[in-house]
């Protein structure tokens, strides 16, 4: 998506440590008109799938999933909560991501009542890295028995092989922009 | 907002301590339609303040503001992020929150060029109840000198008192549902 990798060579910053700061338009102040039109381009890419429900996880991903929503037609947009610690009351899902940002695990959970088998589940979120995230919830889809027929990315960085390691096991992964790499000296970002 | 209370009244369960569990449709779960006729609500609330931007708080508030956003011109969403620990590098302003639910105070940061005097700021939230969640943004912008023009909250717990103690400090708060009170018994939900 053209658009999307423009603005993130006018308003990303890299950062070292192989890091791409967004922050001023998609994951902390958020540009809601840009969101409609990513929107609109996962619905394009994702026609006839019969998508009846779009997944995510908080915090960054919740925005872009619920603007996109409205280009599926309305359906309800569930988001994976980050748990401060495993609730075993039988009522939720639970998965474990590993973050490398933070170097550690946490529990991801949603709750049973959200999902089950028959949902077909488009997955939302703002980055693809290494994967391990999207794994979580491919993960509590699973244990729900609810199918995963795409996964929709804003920013993949795809030098990090996680978007190619789902595609091989078979998901259908449509970032809008992919990156190739990035220069934390000078600055600059080569797309796919 | 009719619609909201029946909602509400709908899928709504209430729990011991008077807790309002609305997972199946506005903090979990995301009916998405729903957020767009609230966010129709408050922009006829707020017609004219000229609000410029919307700020909200991880991580319930995203979607809800993202979605309102679009009535309002598509002007930019800012959600604070509850931060694990105050980072004093000074690109950030932050808050602290006290939160009855966890009963621990937790830090609430903003990057300060995403907040600035000039701003007219219109806050939405999906709870308020003591208010203390909302104390922490008003600060917030407080320090960047912006303005805070309105609040909307999409349900208030009137009986806590919180949004009375906002509105007797000037605020301009708009509950699309006012709760009076609540039975866990009976599962009973009163509104004002």
């Amino acid at each position: 998506m053209r658009e999307l990798e423009e603005r993130i060579k006018r308003d990303g910053i890299v950062k070292a440590g192989n890091v791409l700061k967004v922050d001023a338009f998609l994951n902390h102040q958020c540009d809601v008109a840009l969101f409609d039109r990513m929107g609109a381009e996962w619905a394009r890419e994702f026609d006839g799938l019969g998508v009846n429900k779009i997944m995510t996880i908080e915090a960054s991903g919740i925005g872009i999933a619920c603007v996109a929503a409205r280009h599926f037609g309305d359906v309800p947009v569930v988001f994976a909560k980050k748990a401060q610690s495993v609730n075993l009351d039988g009522e939720q899902y639970c998965s474990t991501i590993y973050s490398f940002t933070k170097q550690r695990e946490y529990p991801v959970i949603v709750g049973k009542r959200f999902l089950g088998s028959g949902d077909r589940i488009l997955i939302i979120d703002d980055f693809l890295a290494n994967g391990c995230a999207l794994e979580g919830l491919i993960d509590l889809c699973g244990q729900a028995g609810a199918e995963v027929v795409g996964i929709g990315i804003a920013i993949e960085k795809a030098h990090q092989g996680g978007g190619d390691r789902l595609r091989a096991k078979g998901y259908r992964v449509e970032s809008l922009a992919r990156i190739a790499g990035m220069d934390d000296g000078s600055g600059e970002i080569e797309f796919l």
